[in-house]
């Protein structure tokens, strides 16, 4: 009954005997607890987030549903384990598209070890964490034809620089895409995916909004995941784009401060999206991809 | 003719055979070109702001006049030195409140060699610039008697913790300030400094909003000056608060990325602001400083 899911873009995955998040066919999604240091820290964020009532129900739906916790069989057979049960985001769509976009220049913080600093300061470093503000820790992008699926390897993805990250943001959005990742995107889905009043782009500006004002908690090394319908899109019907943001391990305590350090990486992501938008306006809804790499 | 500023609250000061900025009265700021890499990326970047047309004029107002450059001898008897000519800010106000506020939680940049990043990281972790975003440089409050000043040393400054700042932001503004720094600040004068339409909060959200959009510049390691007019304060009159940004040694080309390191302590800055406002006006104006390190 439980199972890997089929859409995972980024993290452990649970396959071929390894540690991995499981789904079963009633929306759940079991993220294992494996790490003690981790792991608690997640799940104290969950149950924190689940019962304040400081946070807008209009941001809430931005994180997924905390169901509690569940002890199960580890998909890597190593005996029962415990893990978070969340809503399922992506399972239950057909032919989702999914961007994980991890946000902040900094994925350390003040509370970090001398050792998990200098691994992430590398990191940061060697990925467009530093420059940009964000990095793509993974993506899929479903073609027209069914078997064709554009899904970069994770050496791929982690070997993106500043230009290849402004790119596949364009090349989220396509109506030519196939599994040929060269093609030059178009473009053509930006207005109904990132444009509109429920598009992405809106549900960042929201999301910006109160980053600007809370000091609850800082989402440390946080992803937003970013997901639409690219057969309802194919189709010409309602892309059903959404953000969530997921992974909440090194999430701390804000302490009267706002997350500046998500809060600028998110500003950062948002003006890329939005100049997409402005450039596809400019052009009657179809941007060329000419300006790449200006 | 030339002498050191009165109002100099951080930096390198021209007293005592040492190096550092003149003015004459005339309203001119002459600044030492003394370090070849920081001296020319500073002349580069007073240069290219002053001749590019992409910056409005309501953003321009928010940096110094760049007059050019002139030979000078220099403060420390050394011989001719190269000198920035830029309009001087505060010379000209009787009792001058300043505060120099370092922007960003990260001081270092991509471009940055490993022995600089070194030192900054260092110093980036010791100050609030990485918990807050931002950290003070240094400031001074005029008193309501002729002779009393409150500007702490350089080094009670540097040591300054997250509640420290939170507290002398609030010092900044009160209407019973004396040289005894330890009296609780009442904040009498936010709303007339940091609030209305011309106020240093109003000033600083314009601000933010250019840095939304730009991508001409990364302003690493530059200030924030607020000042406002202590005298004309006191006596009910306009507080002629003025923002201006400074000390832009290490500021290097955006290349379509926005600022996010500065955007993200600027907004960190703003939120502490704001709500130092909004308390004030819950409380008819009058805050008690009892919420201090909530």
């Amino acid at each position: 009954m439980l199972k890997a899911p089929n859409h995972q873009v980024a993290g452990h995955k649970a396959h071929e005997g390894k540690l991995g998040p499981l789904v079963d066919d009633s929306g759940h999604f079991y993220k294992p607890l494996q790490d003690v240091e981790r792991g608690s820290r997640e799940l104290a964020f969950y149950t924190s987030f689940s019962s304040t009532t400081k946070v807008p129900s209009q941001i809430r739906r931005f994180y997924p549903v905390f169901y509690g916790t569940k002890l199960l069989e580890a998909s890597d057979g190593s005996g029962l384990l415990l893990h978070l049960v969340l809503q399922d985001l992506v399972s239950s769509r057909r032919k989702p598209a999914i961007m994980d976009i991890k946000i902040g220049s900094r994925t350390w913080y003040p509370q970090s070890s001398e050792d998990y600093i200098k691994r992430c300061l590398q990191k940061d470093k060697q990925t467009t964490s530093l420059p940009l503000g964000f990095r793509i820790s993974g993506l899929q992008l479903p073609a027209s034809k069914e078997s064709e699926l554009w899904k970069p390897a994770k050496k791929v993805v982690q070997g993106y620089n500043v230009d290849d990250v402004k790119l596949v943001i364009r090349k989220f959005v396509p109506s030519n895409s196939s599994a040929n990742s060269d093609l030059d995107p178009d473009c053509s889905f930006a207005s109904s995916v990132y444009g509109g009043s429920s598009g992405i782009l809106s549900q960042l500006l929201e999301l910006k909004e109160w980053f600007e004002d809370q000091t609850l908690y800082h989402f440390n090394s946080c992803s937003v995941l970013m997901f639409y319908d690219r057969d309802s899109v194919l189709k010409g019907g309602n892309s059903g784009a959404e953000i969530k943001l997921i992974d909440f391990a090194h999430v701390v305590e804000g302490r009267g401060v706002i997350d500046h350090n998500f809060l600028g990486g998110l500003c950062s992501l948002i003006k890329f999206i939005s100049d997409i938008l402005t450039e596809g306006s400019e052009n009657n809804g179809i941007s060329t991809g000419n300006s790449i790499g200006e």
